[in-house]
């Protein structure tokens, strides 16, 4: 095992669509040690520029129909307008950044999702991440940035949820080296009552996690995110947590903020994290 | 000095608007042995995407004027859509290619060119290059796949010439082993008479070069094309040729195809090149 932990940021897309946010985000990457890995998604804007394009964007269980119009689109906007801005912002604060898609070095693997209840398109399912190669990024000092893009090796891009992407890459790495996975949007962390903000959980295990779906508190992004988050940590990754952007900082610092994941709830019970209302 | 030389291969926007082109441009570069860069520019595409977006293009001397849209347009279709799609394609051929633009490890640093006779907006003159990042690439078999877009260390991307990209690559990596330019594009090479394709100079000198000028015989995207050719063999580029993308792999081989760019002529003579009409 390395000393430094690996963090894996995961970001997401309303942080993208507002530039004071997004330079906050860069400052914060930047100025964290360690080794780290930015997967980034980018919902609204790709809409926007559907809009312009004149393409539709049809969207079922809060994820988007990719029909090859809509490849098109991602293809330009995640892997081009939002990756490469992204990684010259980082660069212009000294951070030695590394734009990639799936495709780039073969470095995520992943087979079109069959079209069986729903037929989702051009969307990948990851088969196999290239960790030799993310370790030559990692040793050189590189940073690398993700797109949510990945590629069938039969020269085929596909859209790729990017939480997945980052939960894919946290599993793959965490046997070498511990990882810490970072889920940041603009929310506070997980809620127990998504219309009240100051409903965050300090702390949710996976039974927690369970009643929280019984009870139709997720929905949306969320249950991707946190199906992914509890895939991770049962494949070993070391740490995970669900917070806001702005306090990424302060939990690379190894204070709490946002929801901390755990397989099974520690000193707070899931009980008491239900109950808590304490704003972040 | 490396025993094999490098490649640097630029392929123009012609063949990547024609798919079967680039098919066979790519079967070609994945099957070519020895280290190798490719640098793809991408006009056609971009015009298409362009009305699209409802994005105005204007043009002066060939060159385009990139605005605040521009500049989004190109970095997602020459940063996003091209060179995704292209480093897929290449990883389908079992070519281990990394696609970069400019902000990329940053490893093509320029400046915004001042806007004096006239402003072409968010265009970048390259300052420098980071041999040393592109050697790691090479060294470890990847093959860089670059688009035209540099940074200028501030946050900020800048749409680049692809002949000046490529040319500027084999400058920087010339001194350290021999490097071969390869300028392909949708013409056998340099045509003594642009409109008479049988015309082909299988040998330009610069003093031919300076006599085509003069004679009004180079025009268009050709004028940046060699230009850059002869300030890369003025700063050591062992050897240049301007030829058409089907013959890269006889040019690879050693077969004399397209245009041979030399500093001083050397067995046919400028005036005899002049005068030879056979086509390829």
């Amino acid at each position: 095992m390395s000393m430094q932990p690996l963090r894996v940021i995961k970001v997401g897309g309303n942080i993208l669509d507002d530039p004071e946010a997004l330079d906050a985000l860069l400052d914060d990457v930047a100025a964290m040690t360690g080794p780290k890995i930015l997967v980034h998604g980018g919902g609204k804007t790709a809409n926007t520029w559907a809009k312009r394009m004149g393409i539709q964007s049809t969207m079922i269980n809060g994820r988007r129909v990719t029909d090859a119009d809509g490849l098109e689109l991602v293809t330009m906007v995640y892997g081009g307008l939002i990756n490469n801005n992204i990684v010259a912002g980082l660069q212009a604060r000294h951070c030695n950044a590394l734009g990639l898609s799936g495709a780039d070095a073969g470095c995520i693997l992943a087979e079109r999702r069959p079209p069986e209840a729903v037929d989702y398109g051009f969307v990948g399912d990851i088969r196999r991440v290239d960790v030799a190669f993310f370790r030559q990024c990692l040793d050189a000092t590189i940073t690398p940035v993700v797109a949510p893009l990945s590629h069938d090796g039969k020269g085929g891009l596909l859209n790729t949820n990017a939480d997945t992407i980052a939960a894919e890459l946290a599993i793959a790495l965490c046997r070498s080296r511990s990882v810490q996975l970072l889920l940041c949007f603009e929310q506070a962390g997980v809620l127990a009552d998504p219309q009240d903000t100051n409903s965050l959980l300090k702390e949710l295990d996976e039974q927690g996690y369970l009643q929280l779906l019984r009870a139709g508190s997720i929905g949306g992004g969320m249950l991707p995110k946190l199906f992914n988050a509890f895939a991770a940590l049962r494949q070993g990754v070391q740490s995970v947590r669900v917070c806001n952007a702005r306090d990424m900082t302060a939990v690379a610092r190894g204070k709490p903020a946002g929801t901390n994941l755990l397989l099974k709830a520690t000193h707070s019970s899931v009980a008491e994290s239900f109950g808590q209302t304490s704003a972040v």
